[in-house]
């Protein structure tokens, strides 16, 4: 079995993802949680300067949705051909541009353009989105891709909790279909397990 | 075989790599270039109302990173295990991580706010993705990605156009493994068939 490690904050987040992905394939890993006093010596050592870093067998890689897709497939959550695999990737960058969107709002430094920034936002971008969300999970049976459980739904799932800290809200409270695919996800007993024995973080 | 449309605007931008690789594949396609006037009446029946929409024999599929994913695998382009298109799957991200950081720059709307991005843009961004990719290039003998040609140098080839467009610049004009990679892709017979009789557009 490969040697594991994730880099990151001590934050769920973009690295989430990969912790559930690992413990849902019960592969051991060694979650490191940089502090912010020891990222500027570690920033040069990683491959772009960012984090969250994937280590495996002492090769660091980066991109958290290409690094998730990686790990799905070493514990059987990819698609069973091209055209599944399609369907799991267009929901995920779907779901990364939900990301995106929020996160240019949430981290934008003036004030005053925040606010208007904000009521497009919650308007129109997240009703949006989580409309579209909830029709493809109501289509696949409370799952994001081809009525089934993959890395899509982990995916989505892991980085909720972040998307709500950004927003200030429960993103999925009126989206019964999302519900389900959250749902789905956490019953899973090595997830559970994950979420039980994680570190307890606000973000 | 099947049928393959794909519906865009008349520029290269984010469609071209589809173009690129249904070229390089032989794949007849229906290059389908939607006006400015037609496109309000068309947006709801995109599936997250944007377009590059790729229709496979009557579906439509939206997501270019994930689409062109998908053709890389009809073609012969992707990886050749997990762990190499973990490779590819990287590069592009990276890619398009380093678009996103351009366009947020280059359509910001008002003039002073503008003005103080491009300064980063320009002295800092840019520089260390250009230098980053190159190196990479380098590593990978002119290519992007495993020592050997992929999706990953059709993608970057084929949105060049566009970031150079808008960054108003010639990116790698001096990165030379950038420009051996984009060499290696417009040598190839289909790719050059494609970009010889595909409409002259300015973006």
């Amino acid at each position: 079995m490969p040697d594991y490690k994730v880099y990151y904050f001590n934050v769920k987040a973009l690295g989430e993802p990969l912790r559930f992905l690992l413990s849902y394939g019960n592969l051991p890993f060694d979650d490191v949680r940089i502090t912010r006093e020891e990222w500027p010596a570690l920033k040069p050592t990683m491959p772009m300067g960012q984090m969250p870093v994937l280590e495996v067998d002492g090769k660091k890689v980066h991109q958290s949705v290409a690094m998730s897709r990686y790990l799905a497939s070493q514990v059987g959550l990819a698609g069973a051909d091209d055209w599944e695999n399609l369907m799991i990737d267009t929901v995920v960058d779907t779901v990364n541009d939900f990301r995106l969107k929020i996160a240019v709002v949430s981290y934008e430094p003036d004030d005053e353009i925040k606010e208007k920034k904000l009521v497009t936002l919650n308007n129109e971008v997240i009703p949006f989105y989580l409309e579209k969300l909830d029709d493809i999970a109501r289509d696949n049976n409370g799952y994001l891709a081809n009525g089934k459980l993959s890395w899509a739904d982990i995916y989505f799932t892991a980085i909720l909790d972040y998307l709500n800290y950004m927003t200030k809200s429960e993103l999925v409270a009126n989206h019964p279909n999302l519900q389900k695919v959250v749902d789905n996800v956490t019953s899973i007993e090595s997830i559970r397990n994950w979420i039980d024995k994680r570190p307890k973080t606000e973000i």
